[in-house]
């Protein structure tokens, strides 16, 4: 099986070096050779720790998508649209398998290209883009098939659950810590994908069609990231039980289904709370086979080109799935339930001046909108000075808590925007 | 495609009952409609919760495998030989399909079935004979096979970790809460597959042989139950920072592979450390994936049905790999290590007289085998009384601690045999 790989970053190279160094191993199961016949990459000249000589090299990647000394196609360029889509489009044009790690392309147009490849039959694979060491997309769309699942969700992106990590153990705060990250190599130099979320809603987007056999839909999507976590707020969450974690959530409810992706508060019990630094941890559940867990590496050359090895063996055996679990005319639309109708219990932070009248103003608001409130924390006193009140507040409405927050804000003592994070039993 | 049911527990009863729920679920994931047509068990009176009465019944389930009216047969009725492998072997030397959950025929025979399946060209799978909700033969076969699998192991048998969990939690002692475990349905009547480690022996037999790509050995293997285990030791275990399981291990190692069952004390940090009650977990370690974790029920009507419909809807998309993730013919034999060669740090309590001398004496044994203490734990003084001494020794080989444990043994203040648990840092 003659194997061409566009891109050669980390990931390209790690593949390479797998392909180099197991050759014997895959040919004995996935029952025949996988040889590297080409490569295509930006810049030939750069030296990448593993040697090229032996491919055929392409300048343009479109060029090695067409070309017919390759039989499946590797995409590892990234991106959801320009030369990545060209190529995996090119390489379905022209009846190759293709395997790609490109989360956002799938995200963005998995359904379309699902429905490209099952009318070329050939296999679309792309194990590596959601949650890489962890072959999640295979145990949805092959492990659990006798299931309805209700739930999917997870941590999947490394560098928000290694920020996480590193706040609370040190007690330090956003910025700092991404700082550190960022030369550690933990986060990209623009870390505006992973941080705000966006990386974590493409894996998401792609766990709930294979899980709900709905077309792949970003849009539906309510999205945020971590910027506004602060190490008060962890502290807060210790010490009520809980830890903060970036979640991904799919679920199937009452006449739909509602994707976002959040900080949570999740209790210290769940196995969730104790996935710590750059590991990823998916969840589902299902009517038959109850709640199943899966944890490992979510990223670097080594756990995606495993992922993206494990395709390319399933491809080798003649493996030829259709890309969602189901035939992409057979997936089907699901209303998104409104964010503004999810409901659930919240922490919510205040930063208010120390005076009288207070909580009874806070009180009102609250009963205005029909919120419960499970607890107020604010410790001792500090008459005139600015002190962190925290509510936690149950069965909290979205639509009614971005009315509480509004009102809270305009709340004279409240000196900086209140802050809120959703608590998830789960 | 025409499923025949051979067996009709728990797991039987369930299974019909997801096929019947789910069938139009699983027609679009399996691209066919699956549809049971023939059951087979002992009585045909009992009352199963679920309506069999569209189905053709068979007094004999061999019968039922040689039936022309059937594709797939499904045998639960379990045991490594007699009916069970009768079934097997005639479905599969009749040309058909067989879907298996029997972790003790596949653990006996799997290697010589698997090359009678592949001469057959048929599909031979099993992924519920191991840990039902968890899809680790398919990740092991499928989503790992880019890797070199250096180790996999984990809590394989629910009924043990339930009662140690059990034990744990109420401070109470194995035959109590085996009791309750029987009356809770927890642990058979006859509970000893499950507590002598036998039934989880079965199972990492099978995990070893798809990891390593070795023929399946249950021989091989060294196994202990969770009989001795006490309450205090597991109060011991707490203060020293660890939990301790029934662990199943296969382990590439120097020149061969261990494949071991036993109580360890794991540490506390470890995922499989909290891992409670009747959940399964397995940890598989690869070169370039690193460590992934996956964690769900084992057991179970729903979950082991779960297992099945999965194998089952992979036949009816046209599945068909060697069962053992390389052909039969190129399963590599490979030494086992002997467990008298085993190194690792070990927990020991001794049952002594409080009397002058007797750690003197405790010392020259172990320094005559050259086995480091780490630390002794002796709890104030009782002269002339009954106490427990424990033990914290490190790289000690388990010839030497053979020996250490006999002359230990007959030391004249000991006045019930020593009781060592193996440290697993992992």
């Amino acid at each position: 099986m003659r194997i061409g790989i566009a891109g050669l970053g980390t990931v390209g190279a790690g593949l390479i070096e797998l392909i180099q160094k197991h050759g014997d191993l895959l040919a004995r199961r996935g029952g025949k050779s996988l040889e590297i016949t080409a490569v295509s990459a930006r810049d030939k000249s750069r030296d990448r720790g593993v040697d090229c000589s032996g491919y055929e090299w392409f300048d343009n990647a479109v060029d090695l998508a067409a070309s017919d000394k390759v039989d499946v196609v590797v995409e590892l360029i990234g991106g959801s649209d320009g030369i990545a889509r060209e190529v995996v489009e090119t390489a379905i044009g022209n009846g190759k398998a293709v395997v790609t790690a490109n989360k956002a392309l799938i995200a963005h147009h998995g359904t379309s290209l699902a429905a490209a490849a099952e009318s070329m039959k050939v296999p679309l694979s792309f194990e590596a883009a959601v949650a890489g060491g962890i072959p999640i997309v295979k145990a949805l769309r092959e492990g659990l098939a006798g299931n309805e699942i209700s739930r999917v969700y997870g941590i999947l992106n490394g560098t928000c659950n290694y920020i996480l990590t590193q706040m609370e153990e040190s007690g330090r705060d956003f910025e700092d810590v991404l700082d550190d990250a960022q030369k550690l190599g933990y986060a990209e130099a623009d870390p505006a994908f992973d941080i705000d979320g966006v990386d974590a809603a493409h894996k998401i987007a792609i766990l709930a069609s294979l899980a709900f056999g709905c077309p792949v839909d970003f849009d539906a999507l309510h999205i945020e990231g971590i910027r506004h976590v602060t190490a008060l707020d962890i502290a807060y969450a210790t010490e009520l039980g809980y830890r903060i974690k970036l979640l991904a959530i799919a679920r199937r409810g009452e006449g739909g289904i509602e994707q976002r992706v959040h900080p949570c508060m999740v209790p210290l019990h769940t196995p969730i709370a104790h996935v710590d630094g750059v590991f990823n941890a998916v969840v589902a559940e299902g009517d038959f086979v109850d709640q199943t867990v899966y944890e490992g590496r979510g990223a670097g050359a080594g756990p995606t080109a495993s992922a993206v090895a494990a395709d390319l063996v399933d491809i080798a055996r003649g493996l030829n799935l259709a890309p969602f679990a189901v035939a992409a005319s057979d997936l089907q639309e699901v209303p998104t339930l409104p964010m503004d109708d999810h409901e659930g219990p919240v922490y919510v932070r205040l930063m208010v001046l120390d005076q009288p009248g207070v909580m009874a103003d806070v009180a009102a608001i609250l009963r205005d909108e029909n919120v419960s409130i499970e607890s107020v924390l604010q410790r001792g006193r500090s008459p005139g000075e600015v002190v962190p009140v925290i509510l936690i507040l149950h069965d909290a409405r979205e639509g009614a808590m971005k009315r509480v927050l509004k009102s809270l804000e305009e709340m004279e003592p409240v000196v900086e925007p209140p802050r809120m994070i959703r608590i998830e039993l789960l």
